[in-house]
């Protein structure tokens, strides 16, 4: 079989865990990459001696020449040869893309930061993989939302879910970034977060709410979630779902896992690139039932966790797979999901 | 009217916030603080010109003499000049001290770092005053359920709450902590946290449970409820109710209250002695229903929210009021609390 | 004698600040302070009951009108009631406000944001304060650069400074900043810092130089200083000039002053409004000798230690006393600087 | 030739790196890994299928057994099969297992938070090599000492160093560490701090004096040096030292190359297992003269920079290269170092 060709925009926190995803795919082959400027992610990329062909995005090389990055030729040339791109550029970026992209008759899928309009589906790879198949545009959904609904989703599809009160408590700033940051504060959003108004896309029949307080950290965003099921469980039978769910990791406080890094640090001495991790994890700890409710935290790797969805849009707009189940389960296999389960 | 004699054992962050309060009251005399070493609280004191006597708590006076720190007398001396002691000393040394009461036949308000045992009645001046009347032991809530309970029995005294559901985003050191601390990390505790368990032996009838996270920043606790009332409340409703307490400040992100570090800077610029806020706030902007429930977000500043209902507890202890409201609010009235409405 | 009249632009951070240092100078008068949005300082102010008269600094008073606050009048009306103004607008207002000093014929002291060709002199009330006499305008050292300077003319002074090559590891945030912020990330700026190279400017004859890191901290920056006197000096020598500078605190690690959140809780135990400092500190633990050279570290209270200078400029600029120590004296004296010692 | 058969104790953050960095020497042969417990690292390991055999270092392997970790044999079974061992046990420890070493007649090189007392030579691969060859018990210096060394032989082979003044910006904590931390406070170490101390140690011709700040971050020390060298050297000189040593990576600050948190995300962009970096870095724009001296800032990759410092000590202790360069470049070539010059 042919593997589809697949070309990433935007080689920073996210472009580069997509071409590294998609390079695993074995049912894919990453063209090239796209960007603009020489980044310390284009200089790792080549230092390590461009294991991806780079591609400019403007017309103008002088900044990647100058820096001694070798280039493959110019966006065109990478759009000539994919079957579709995924566009990981700044937000706004990807929807002057898009003219580019309809120009040559590629599908493409967008990150969450874009605007919903780019896209004619707004996507997640368990929740509503179907809606995605055979469509254009495909816009996933932001780090936090994607893991918030594999976790939901488990859950409603065991027993079915109602409704979801969520509070985020999310990490400001991936490491090594100094574009934003925070020192000694919290900081509240508005309620309802954008997080639960977009499960209620994705999910419609499911009531969320929800309050994000930023904090300084860099590893992982937490979620508390209380979540109303419309028929009552136990922590032990909420655990059943999340063990046998291939994007979910549980872990235990009792076994060393006391909070996001954590999770970062076992990531790295597992020797995961980057030290990235591609499940949410729930703690078993945390779980407590409130009343007829159940309440859990779960942890996002904001840096990594929306690869896996991202493969499976993949699969979906370009109907390598028309079934859900199947499709999923290719990008876990490929990306070595569940394996340690 | 004779005052009642009151001590502060331990010159801590919350003793010398203790002291403070008690000076307040015009109805109550501060006859002086203990404490056992030249700290930085005591040495403050000293170069304030000694506004308290302080006593020593231990035999050896040393290290407070080669201060040049001014002593008053020991622990009996202060003991014999008091009505009530309130113990703020560090957790477990409070219930030696109170043999030292038991000595003396005082009364004495230990706080929430105590065991349960240590006292008679489990208090908070709002919610359950009348218990603590005429007791000689009682122990005062911590700082986030103290500030916990103040939202929920407000709610609960309108239309009562059948249940809560919390999720608790602390604060993980004081300013000026140096023995413990967080770098870039969340931490987990397991659930259920011991606010919403404390919160049940307050509020019997209200079913609570919830998840506490640790954060690195040193300014305010911040929580989020979700609570379900027995009669469906609205945004307006509650935000009447919040406004009409005189220890809750309702506060707007959009008047610039970003969240906690937001309300420090505030106390500081209104001039409160050490920046200091007695008052919980709650974000006007963070309310919304979840079905039949209701979520939102309060502050805790977790230095000086307890001094009111330690207030509270010298009236209800001493009998010096008998009546709820009449107890609180004079509290209120000597805090200047509620002044800004 | 009759009282200068003092007027402050801006009521921020450093703004209400000032407010607060003239209102204690017995020989000046505060006539009010301008600003243009309902702020939090200016919430605080109203809460507080309006103690400073207020001036909209802008044509459209809605803003403040709706938010409540009182105002006395516009910019013009405050103009013509002053004898010079202190502005602390935020960085290039100042230099707009220049040509509204000039049409009245006020002096004006600008804060350190502010480009140097604002002002005629560049001013430390120590270091320089005969060259503010009788000027116009003068533009104030910024916090670092001032603290810097109190401890290099501090040893100049006694014995000659040949070279100082300093190390700023600076605070990057104030507490309640949202506008700035920093998270698990040390950043360097290009060697030398303007610190440096501003500390030349005002003491010529010295050389210096050095690096400045920016740290996720709130409460007062540290700075290193190796400096080459012109004659051979120990611990005790230095610690004596120090201990005799009205503007520097001698602090010792064994007393519970561990660094700078050591020095905030400090003046929070205090009672200093807002727990500000006006001192910088020295570590007497810090000290220790390189060869010739002798090495030490210093604090620096970003948010008040600026205000003495900014007293000192006035007293200079408008010839309240055209004698350096009789200026800086009075100034120490109202603000009670030194009284510890 | 037969490979050196090396065993590591402790399986912790420095352990984990030992163990991987004798995997990478083509001339040596990891044997295996002895730790007690199922640490997140041990867990970490069974997750990636054991690719080292571990040894339980204490009788009782009933909490590794129930944590599933599969055992190949007590302490004493590893110790019977290695040549040399490298010890990063807890401070304390290795002065307690080097009693085994000598049961066993092994050689062993201890980690920097042992005392000095537990070795023959205190140890740095470029610095002193010599002093270590065919020493059956070897000390390593600190992360921090290891790094500076590193950049003060680097000059003190080519012009002499006279003396060093040092200011190190400590991280306080590595990525997942939750058993000690700072939040929003820098911390103060009495002068001189113990990096001067040892490098004085090492380098015994030259005088070195410093002091050390603490700050709440986790990646990578920051070290000011003010160093004398015995000839006048400028930017440019010191630049070309810099970028001939194959353990110095020099970086711009224009590249992108901001402070601590970019290089821990360019290694971790490089693939670099764990995100890991054997070199410490100098920043190019932080380097100026002051007077005679020269002044630079660089980085100090705390969790793996000692890694190829403690190969060297293999290849002294055990005489594998009795030549200092010799012995330096084999570990250098294996590590990869200096492969983007």
């Amino acid at each position: 079989m042919e593997k589809i060709k697949v070309g990433v925009a935007g080689y920073g926190v996210i472009g580069q865990r997509l071409a590294d995803g998609v390079a695993l795919q074995k049912d894919m082959e990453l063209v090239g990459v796209a960007d603009v400027a020489p980044t310390l992610s284009i200089r790792a990329l080549k230092e390590k001696g461009m294991p991806y062909d780079l591609y400019c995005a403007i017309d103008d090389t002088t900044a990647l020449d100058n820096a001694g990055i070798p280039v493959s030729g110019k966006m065109d040339d990478l759009l000539q040869k994919v079957d579709i791109m995924l566009d990981a550029t700044s937000a706004g970026i990807g929807a002057k893309n898009k003219k580019l992209y309809e120009k040559y008759g590629l599908k493409a899928i967008f990150q969450g930061g874009e605007k919903n309009e780019v896209a004619d589906v707004f996507f997640h790879g368990y929740a509503n993989y179907e809606k995605g198949i055979d469509q254009q545009f495909l816009k996933l959904t932001s780090c936090n939302t994607t893991g918030l609904i594999r976790a939901v989703d488990c859950i409603d599809r065991e027993v079915g879910v109602e409704k979801v009160a969520i509070t985020i408590i999310r990490r400001v700033a991936d490491p090594g970034d100094y574009h934003r940051g925070l020192t000694n504060a919290l900081k509240v959003d508005e309620a309802p977060n954008h997080q639960a108004v977009d499960l209620m896309s994705i999910m419609p029949h499911v009531n969320a709410t929800g309050i994000l307080v930023h904090t300084p950290v860099t590893h992982g965003h937490i979620i508390t979630v209380v979540a109303t099921p419309k028929k009552k469980i136990g922590k032990s039978e909420l655990l059943e779902m999340f063990y046998n769910h291939p994007r979910i990791r549980v872990v235990k406080i009792k076994d060393g896992f006391l909070g996001n890094a954590s999770l970062f640090r076992y990531a790295r001495d597992l020797g995961n690139p980057r030290g990235d991790m591609y499940e949410i994890a729930v703690w078993e700890e945390s779980i407590v039932n409130s009343g007829d409710d159940i309440m859990f935290a779960i942890n996002i790797p904001q840096e990594a966790v929306v690869i896996p969805e991202n493969m499976d849009a993949i699969r979906a707009a370009t109907c390598m797979q028309t079934d859900r189940l199947e499709g999923v389960n290719l990008t876990n296999k490929y990306l070595g999901m569940g394996r340690w389960k």
